[in-house]
C-alpha cells in the first residue's frame, strides 16, 4: 500500500498572503518548499483512494489518475473546496464517504452533481478488494473522522484535523499499532488554538499509540518557521513531511 | 472608464465536468472558448475595481495589479471562492463591499483575514475619485447587488446574478439609461431554473432599459451550445462576450 501526500498544509501554509516570516518568504523563493492543503492518495493494487479535496485543482488530479472513491476527514473549506466545480458536474459519479455533518460547507450536500454522498459512522467501515477501511472519531471543532487502512498485514491511520485523539480512538489504535500514523501537526509550540496539534501534542499521541513511525502533516507557517530556525528536534521516530512525499508501506 | 471581463461564466459553464455537449467539447478541445467564474475588474484614471471573485486564482490577480476594493454581488460560492486563501492572510488589507447577507458563504464572515467587510444598502453609494457606484438591488436566490458605474459622463451597469430586474432597479436605470448594460443570461431559452435570465428574459430587461448596448455574460454550457447551434439570433444590440473581453467607455 502506498500513500502519496498532494498537500500538508493547514490553513495558513506558507506562503501565507502578506506574510514575511522566512518560512514564508522561502516558499515564495521555492514554490517547492510551499504547502498545499493536507491531502493524500491511498493505492493498493486495483483500488485508489482519495483523502480530502482541498487542492482547487482536485478535479485535474483526479481526471489525471481515476481514483474509486474520496474519504472526507470533514467538511471545512480546505478540505473540500476543490468539490465546488462538481457541484453542476455529470459524471463519473464520485463516491464519497464523508462524517454526519448535515450542514456540509456551503451548498456543497445540496447542490451534489455527480458527487455521490455517504455518511460513515465513527468505526464504520469499508471494503475496496483487500482494502480495508475503518473510520475512527478524531477531536476538532466538527464532525472528524480519521481513516485506518489495512492491506497485505500492514496499517496505516491518517489522523487530521485533531487536537489529541478521543479515547476510543486512542485504544483502537494502540491495540495495533499502525505500522505508520500520519498525524495532524498544525501550530508550533504554544501557537495552538484549540482544534490542532502542536509538536507537544504530537509526542503525547506518538507515545500513546506507539506507531512505527509518525508523519506530521497540516503544517501551519509558523511550524515551518519554527522547524527551520532549528527550535524543535523532533524525537526519534517522528518526521515531517512535504508535498509530494511518499509512503509505502510492503 | 474600462471594463475587462475576467470571466464570463455561470456554474455550470463550458467545460462542464463529464458533459459532452459540443459547447463542453469545444472548450475541452480550445480552453480560450471555456468560461472562468462571472467576474471583472473596473478600471478608472487613479482607480481599480475588482467585481466579484469566484476564480480561484483571485489572489494571483490580485497580485499581479493590485486593486482599491473588492464589490461582491452576492455570497454564492462561484462568486466568493478566490477568497478563501484570503482567511488567514494578513496583509495588504482589502476593502469588500457586499451585500446584507450575515451567512455570508461557509466561515468567509468570520474568518475574514485581510478582508474588510462592509455592508452595501440597496441603492447605496460608494465614490472612488471620479469614479461614482451606486449597488442597485436584483432578483436572485439570495441578497444580491448590481453595481452602475459612473464616471467621466458616462455609465456602465453591472448586473449579475438575476432573473429579470426589480422594479425599483428598471426604473432606476430606465431614468438615466447605461451607455453599456452587462446582464445575466445564463441559460437557453426554457431551460431557466428560476434565479437567472434566459435571452427572453435578457431581451425583456434590454427593451425596458434600453441601454446603448447590452453584453450578456453568466453563460451556462447550455447556451453556449445554443447559440453554437445558431439557434438564436440574439437582436440589436445584444452580445454575448467571451472571457478576457474588454469594454472601454470613452
Amino acid at each position: 500500500m502506498r500513500l502519496t501526500f498532494l498537500g500538508t498544509g493547514a490553513v495558513d501554509a506558507a506562503p501565507l498572503r502578506g506574510c514575511g516570516c522566512a518560512a514564508c518568504e522561502r516558499a515564495r523563493r521555492a514554490p517547492e518548499r510551499g504547502r498545499a492543503p493536507a491531502s493524500a492518495r491511498v493505492d493498493a493494487p486495483g483500488v485508489s483512494l482519495m483523502l480530502d479535496a482541498g487542492r482547487t485543482d482536485f478535479g485535474a488530479l483526479l481526471d489525471a489518475a481515476p481514483a474509486d472513491a474520496l474519504l472526507l476527514t470533514h467538511f471545512h473549506v480546505d478540505h473540500v473546496q476543490g468539490l465546488f466545480p462538481f457541484r453542476w458536474g455529470l459524471s463519473p459519479l464520485l463516491p464519497v464517504h464523508a462524517p454526519d455533518d448535515p450542514e456540509g460547507c456551503a451548498d456543497l450536500l445540496r447542490n451534489h452533481g455527480c458527487l455521490r454522498f455517504s455518511t460513515l459512522e465513527p468505526f464504520g467501515r469499508l471494503a475496496f478488494g483487500d482494502l480495508a477501511v475503518t473510520a475512527v472519531p478524531l477531536c476538532h471543532s466538527r464532525p472528524t473522522l480519521g481513516y485506518v487502512f489495512d492491506h497485505g498485514g500492514k496499517r496505516l491511520a491518517y489522523l487530521t484535523d485533531t487536537l489529541g485523539l478521543p479515547e476510543e480512538t486512542r485504544r483502537f489504535l494502540a491495540q495495533r499499532p499502525p505500522d505508520a500514523m500520519v498525524l495532524d501537526c498544525t501550530h508550533a509550540p504554544g501557537a495552538g488554538r484549540g482544534n490542532h496539534n502542536d509538536p507537544d501534542d504530537a509526542r503525547a499521541a506518538h507515545t500513546a499509540v506507539k506507531p512505527g513511525r509518525t508523519l506530521l502533516t497540516h503544517v501551519s507557517h509558523g511550524l515551518d518557521d519554527w522547524l527551520r530556525a532549528g527550535a524543535g528536534a523532533l524525537p526519534p521516530g517522528m518526521e515531517v513531511v512535504a508535498d509530494g512525499g511518499v509512503l509505502d508501506l510492503d
